[in-house]
């Protein structure tokens, strides 16, 4: 599990070029825990001061910073680590393998160089493309579709009907497929309404873990390709979010809204059912959405507001004690 | 797996009469992919309009509304989508039988017509009523009950001594029973509160996914006769929950509150410790509940107040430019 | 699993003096349910007029409070519940076994009276310290380490390389170290940064049901001795939680933020990236935090500010009717 590289081999990897001796480097590293096999990725001059005096193996600089280390230079300073965090991803491989204690239905089908972990769980009719990796204690639901490429994590549990495409990756935990919070009201209490559609998560999404992600009443819920969601999301029935988006921790789309491609949404964001969130919109951590919000618009706020105005209410806030103490002064002139 | 009605069947199932002919209908279908085997339904103009030129097997429209394709009336329309979608429902039945990886304690009782999926596990004690299904990889606790009738999804863990009443829905990931957050601060850090009480989900309760649900320090958690509660919701010890709720997703109830009947509470929603919520009260999402709500009332906002008050509030926010452009104006006089 | 003390074998584990006779006593209850074989922990004088005409084994009163029941006192009444509430605990004891579903990669290490459940799934290098128990369909991932007495609930995912000490607690459903939420965006969509570090759970912590703790980009997110965290929180790649913190339900710690030593956060709380919290501090529940907080204070509020701020702002924003009304008269005049 060890990896190594020389300096001249990252610096083509990075599409740089060395400045400096070559050395054997074997990991990416902290400024803390850095040593002369390690690679420090440094952004800005904070840090720059911070290495004045250690030995690195090897510095990469974002553009406009020097460094008498030895070192290469890079544009995108931030994916340049992604990559070297690619590089040095030590992680255990896991062997294509069917472990012997996995309950495989017969008519599941499961393509080549599939592994699949202690105890999975096939229902009939899944479907399994080449290269994918189902953890342990997974559970995948009937005529469930997985692609090629996935990435199951362990205790990950998939309802019937889904469609996973391709290099796909889904936390433990994470439950795609449960029905949305639908009922009619009635005079014995709230009659359920059957949900009869499913869950597309398509190319490339990533998934943290113990999110909740439920089916449509008809139809798909669907997340767009390369989007990815954080940790502890809850998206609810009917949802189509776009390409591209990025939604952090512990945020909730409820049911039937609509969300444009590259969105950004902070942690803990609401956005009520049935708005339509255009394409390229910001969302401040902790707003709640009330209405729908057009394309390219940064919001902020609960209930959130174009961001501007959500400042100069902030502003506002912050004058109220100047309001008060001039309101009381001039009611008693 | 192909379920078929004929149109005037479906008239009868919902207490309706039939303008138009008969034709074999095969699934409930949203608009957009709605053809002559489907079934529609109409809640207002707009989707009226937007049905007018297509060819649609049977029409359930609202009352008021007109269309002369071939339809039948409802006076409740949303009930008469919930029949609907339970009719059309085919989600594949599950067989009542015990897989072989099941790991049943020998003390456990199972009644007839129960369904164990793949690699459930019960522990010493548990009971198990008539016709109810345990999905693949659930853990149910020692001396847990578990009512006729019910639903518990993969991936359930069910601590021990939890009683499940009939039909109760659980879904994946969801966990019943674990202990409340209660420490005595003590010289050397917290002193764990061990929590001997347990949780009681009366009859027709549903929990969505990922839920919390966790065991009354002495006593029981409650969750009331046929009241729902979304996903990713956290429900905290001694809470006793009304009959008749729907709780939306992501919302807290802290240690030891008390919620009444029918209360509707939307998404993101906190509770604080300790306080009574009366009967029929609305909780609008993402307020902050941080005192008791008498029987009836509207709450709203952070901390939430009662809704007029909420409402006036917003009011008067949108009002703060003006009034301090006016006061600056009246200071400088 | 009937356990009896008496009522003065109690009063010695309590270190005080029984006022009264002696009883045998099986149970700890609460006012409604006791008898004269329960302990009953009375707080204030509400209580106290509540058992007035009781049958009740033993009372144990709050310093200041009085009883002609059989009693005894305690200063640290909280204290005193807890320690009953561990005297009491008779949920059934987990004999060091191994049972035969477990499926332990021959690499693993376990100590002597562990106990691992059903469908335990230990991967390559896994080691587990005396006395710790492992409940069932957990998975335990490549070579992370468990250490002396802990106890893991069913259906818990921890990733590979996790540090877990001595006695610590994880409910069910909590997953630690998946990946933190961190992508580099480039021309053909978001890139993804592979997390290298680990997470870090210190001794004598407890963690509850549906957590996510994510492991750290480099180096390691760790949780400090004795921290207690809720259901349902999100804690980021990179978080370094101090020692002694009461984390409540549903709080989002995000990614790279440093929190002091005994710090307590109410419920719903969010914390945004790369802010330091100081030790000691209090913050509301529903707050959001969205700079760094110096030790020692009480900070309320979205965005958080200090307590004494963040009520003046409530006071004022109670006054915007009455600035309103005063402004519109002034403005006619």
């Amino acid at each position: 599990m060890s990896i190594e590289y020389s300096s001249e081999q990252l610096a083509e990897i990075l599409g740089s070029s060395l400045s400096g001796s070559s050395r054997k480097l074997n990991k990416l590293a902290n400024i803390s825990s850095a040593d002369i096999y390690s690679v420090v990725v440094i952004n800005n001059k904070k840090q720059l001061l911070e290495i004045r005096d250690k030995e690195i193996g090897l510095v990469v600089l974002a553009n406009g910073l020097e460094s008498n280390l030895d070192h290469i230079h890079c544009q995108d300073i931030r994916f340049a680590f992604a990559k070297l965090s690619q590089v040095f991803d030590n992680k255990p491989e896991i062997a294509a393998s069917i472990h012997e204690s996995a309950i495989i239905h017969p008519s599941a089908i499961i393509a080549q160089n599939v592994s699949l972990a202690e105890n999975v769980v096939l229902k009939a009719g899944v479907h399994i493309q080449e290269n994918s990796q189902i953890g342990a204690n997974t559970v995948i639901g009937e005529n469930t579709s997985i692609g090629k490429d996935c990435k199951i994590y362990p205790s990950v549990s998939i309802y019937p009907n889904s469609q996973i495409k391709n290099r796909v990756i889904i936390h433990s935990g994470t439950v795609i497929g449960s029905d949305g919070f639908g009922y009619a009201l009635g005079p014995k209490g709230a009659v359920k309404i059957h949900h009869l559609g499913n869950v597309i998560l398509e190319d490339d999404v990533e998934i943290g873990s113990n999110c909740s992600i439920d089916r449509a009443t008809l139809g798909a819920t669907i997340i767009g390709s390369r989007s990815k969601i954080d940790n502890l999301c809850q998206i609810a029935h009917n949802v189509v979010l776009g390409n591209d988006c990025l939604i952090a921790a512990c945020t909730v789309i409820a049911g039937s809204s609509t969300v444009g491609k590259r969105v950004i949404m902070g942690g803990g964001v609401g956005v009520v059912d049935h708005v339509t969130i255009g394409d390229d919109v910001k969302i401040r951590g902790y707003s709640g959405v009330t209405k729908s919000i057009p394309s390219g618009e940064t919001w902020a706020g609960e209930p959130a507001r174009p961001y501007k105005k959500y400042s100069r209410n902030m502003y506002l806030q912050n004058r109220l004690e100047q309001i008060w103490q001039i309101v009381k002064e001039l009611k008693s002139d």
